[in-house]
């Protein structure tokens, strides 16, 4: 049985869906699990992560759009806006997708469906530098480590 | 210390919650863990996973009901609608609910609560053909593998 | 290789988000491993769990709001309010937001952001008991269980 950890920076451009499915799956072949699961994590709270539809982009630009109308950053109701519109809406909408995510392994693979990618989901206006930990964790092929 | 992959398949029959909880136990127990987790994963776009209350029907259907009013098919500001006005929907229900959903298990159980069942959440109108992915992962009572 | 169960139980006083990101530090430290998950379920349909921003407490003042306005009680539309107006509410704003999440552990340490805080979230006016398990999973520096 192993446990691995390793981490994907990303440097976002603004709000919206950037992919990391590529460099999920990299970090699952080099694990050399056969059986298991790989965990993904992000570690802020402004920005999240989100399992979404990668074939035809426009059902991501549905979702940048649907969710700045659901959270809207004219409400004037917010009190935690030191930072701006961008504050604590982005705080809401990382709420509403997801934090962590935990994906199976197995045949050695990275078992997600045919049309999933796996995003990071910024929701400030200004580019950031994010950070995904991965941890794959299972049993390999000859069960040694 | 074992990890092992099962598969749950179920057919919807358009839009609404399928529970799946006897299926997750079943698997759970067929893997001998004693203390672990099981984590569940669907590998679909348009469908989701909820732990919801399972007890009373009518908490399901507030769901189904309110979720249509939050998510609207007739909103005329999508523009990925190619197979229907049940197509971008679907997939922004499937991301405000869940992909993976990880739950405990002890004393070779799986640990959910009273009140809670696992549901597949078919966000499309027509039937559907669902894979639930399940890796069960843990220790075993004696440690043997 | 180890699995460690273990047990937070808060008692709530009505709606909001209470912190318990030191007792799944604690969790963690306990059981010695090095690198692997600690896996935190919520074994209820009327609480939930959140990873939000910890540091300014109208962060949280404006999820709590905000969660208030998505999900009225007011609503005229519900039909499971058998418990009251908080009923079918509390399960709606539980689906929103997270009942497992699973956060990476390296070196040792539970590996959450600066400004990740770990949360219950109530959604009934009344005080409850509150139980959220933790598993924690993975390697120990030696790899002796």
């Amino acid at each position: 049985m192993l446990a691995k950890h390793s981490q994907i920076s990303i440097r976002t451009r603004g709000k919206g869906t950037y992919e990391i499915t590529d460099q999920v799956e990299s970090a699952v072949l080099a694990s050399s699990i056969e059986t298991g699961t790989a965990t993904i994590f992000i570690r802020h709270t402004s920005a999240s992560l989100v399992i979404y539809e990668n074939a035809d982009p426009s059902a991501r630009e549905d979702l940048h759009r649907w969710m700045e109308r659901l959270v809207r950053e004219d409400d004037p109701n917010y009190i935690h806006t030191a930072e701006g519109p961008d504050d604590t809406t982005s705080h809401l909408r990382m709420a509403l997708t997801r934090t962590s995510e935990v994906i199976p392994i197995f045949n050695g693979r990275l078992a997600l469906g045919t049309w999933q990618g796996i995003f990071v989901f910024e929701h400030r206006r200004a580019a950031h530098d994010r950070v995904v930990d991965v941890i794959a964790m299972g049993v390999t092929p000859s069960g040694v480590q």
